[in-house]
């Protein structure tokens, strides 16, 4: 089968011939008919992630149709349209992950390929409204926006929620997951294109964080914010401590722009903040994203499309930071 | 009546003559047996802290007697032993107070004189096995560290708990409230003398803050920690990140090592860890430490006990840090 492999950790990817994988008991073969590009694909192939190791097919989202299944599987699986959970072992406490937890597609062979073999508890139907294009956008980045938004961010009605950075993969989910829980929402970009975007679906503000009033002109705007959705850490976290509402929390997955210097711990306790963080989901989250998703029809943004050949392109327009909403690859 | 009055920001208290109190109807007059000095007291007469407001009593903390009561309330409250809840308007909202908000003792006229005047839903029967002496440290530090400890820090069996900088007055009663909830306890201190104390009163462990190898050799001996109470921020703050287990929780209640720098965001999330702004209590919080103070019989570490006419020389021991446990005024 053709798969996208990572030799490796450095070089561009290959797409090569790799064997066909052969099913245990419980697994199912998803012949994949897209997959969607994260920043994690990104990081492992230039050795910023822990514990690599090469050669591997990268990829942790998909969404395809059940070729073949495991003996001890019922043979009705087969033909179906599904989208797979990335978890492997999350474990049995909800509030962190195992020891043993991994994420599809390194170590275990991803989704970048022709076909994916995963246990059968790791796929789910895939929602109707949705195309497997559209599917195959949802599940890393929908798990990780669905946890930092309800289940560590603990989202209420009447609530004032900012998503820092609206466009990215992630942070588009959160985007549209506020909005279809029908509270305001506030976004920030660096991109003036992204933020005249987001205001068109529903966004009640959007702020260039790269002004240097941008904290002030947030408060100003939005008359403070009960909860902060932030994968960038770095230089303008502190500032965002002043934009909270007294009880407000900030929901932290991502550290783009490094390390945060000049937190205040009065801030912090004279309004009772919290600070939270989040990556990534349990199974339980998964299943709870799934029924949003179906429950509010909701329709990931899909930024651009690139043919499975050109994974190396797509990931060079990913670091580029101009999409809005994520990118993903047609393979079959 | 005698009373420690603030005149000027900066200068020493004043031991002069106040005028008695008069009483609304739904007011008590309390004769002060004793008084508990905390850091705000002290902030307040430096002039570190908002909205300063003089001449005024300072003082928060105070049990004694009721001598009068209002012309709405029942007779039968006179001679009652109680102390003072320091909350004035905590308001409707458990996660934080209301912009109405204030502590007794500035604005208020506070516990630092022969009588003060509250209203009678700030008094509570002092708890029958504490003589006046010891329960009058209860109050703002209870407080503060039962809130920090159990409300937000939800503290659980089978935890492992770090009490940063033991000794202080709030630190002091988040270590003996932990230990009454039989957990494991670990502490830190810069002083030796205050390790040996907390490890004789049953911590696990006590390691010096002052030390690089702090954080390692916190980790070594307890094996990760999942609650951490800490007033310090500063320097070593984001150091403690990496002594936490995963899933667990920073409760910060101060910050007397200024503001954090060099925190990891990637340790945030991977580790789904939470930092929780906490100061003061609810109303609600401070009966729930009354009643959690008379299950467990626990007993206030007094360090010291000051005239009232000696407040200034209270002060200064205070800031000299080697008290262990509260800071007590005799008055009546």
């Amino acid at each position: 089968m053709k798969a996208a492999i990572l030799e490796n950790v450095g070089a561009p990817l290959r797409i090569s011939n790799a064997t066909l994988p052969e099913l245990g008991g419980k697994e199912v073969l998803v012949k994949l008919a897209y997959a969607a590009i994260n920043h994690r694909d990104i990081y492992i192939s230039k050795g910023l992630y822990a514990g690599i190791q090469t050669p591997c097919i990268l990829g942790s989202d998909g969404a395809g149709i059940i070729e073949e299944v495991g003996g001890a599987l019922n043979e009705d699986w087969i033909g179906k349209e599904v989208i797979i959970n990335p978890n492997i072992n999350w474990g049995e406490n909800e509030n962190f992950k195992a020891n043993t937890y991994q994420i599809l597609g390194m170590p275990t062979n991803g989704t970048f390929a022709e076909y994916v073999k995963v246990n059968i508890d790791r796929v789910h139907l895939k929602p109707e409204h949705l195309s497997l294009k559209a599917a195959s956008a949802l599940p890393l980045a929908g798990l990780t926006a669905y946890r930092a938004l309800f289940t560590k961010g603990n989202l209420i009605a009447n609530q004032k929620v900012l998503i820092n950075g609206v466009g990215g993969g992630v942070a588009q989910f959160a985007f549209q997951f506020a909005l279809a829980a029908e509270v305001e929402v506030y976004v920030t970009s660096g991109n003036a294109e992204k933020l005249k975007k987001a205001i068109e679906m529903g966004a009640k503000d959007g702020i260039s964080y790269k002004t240097e009033s941008w904290a002030k002109d947030l408060a100003k705007s939005s008359g403070g914010i009960d909860l902060a959705i932030d994968s960038a850490g770095g230089k303008g976290f502190a500032d965002l401590l002043k934009v909270m509402n007294p009880g407000g929390t900030i929901v932290t997955y991502g550290g783009t722009r490094g390390k945060v210097d000049g937190l205040s711990p009065q801030i912090l306790f004279w309004k009772q903040l919290n600070i939270l963080g989040s990556t990534m989901g349990s199974d339980t989250d998964f299943k709870q994203m799934l029924a949003f998703v179906n429950e509010k029809q909701i329709e990931p943004t899909v930024s651009k499309v690139f043919p499975l050949n050109e994974v190396n392109e797509a990931f060079d327009y990913i670091e580029q930071e101009v999409q809005f909403g994520k990118v993903l690859l047609e393979i079959n």
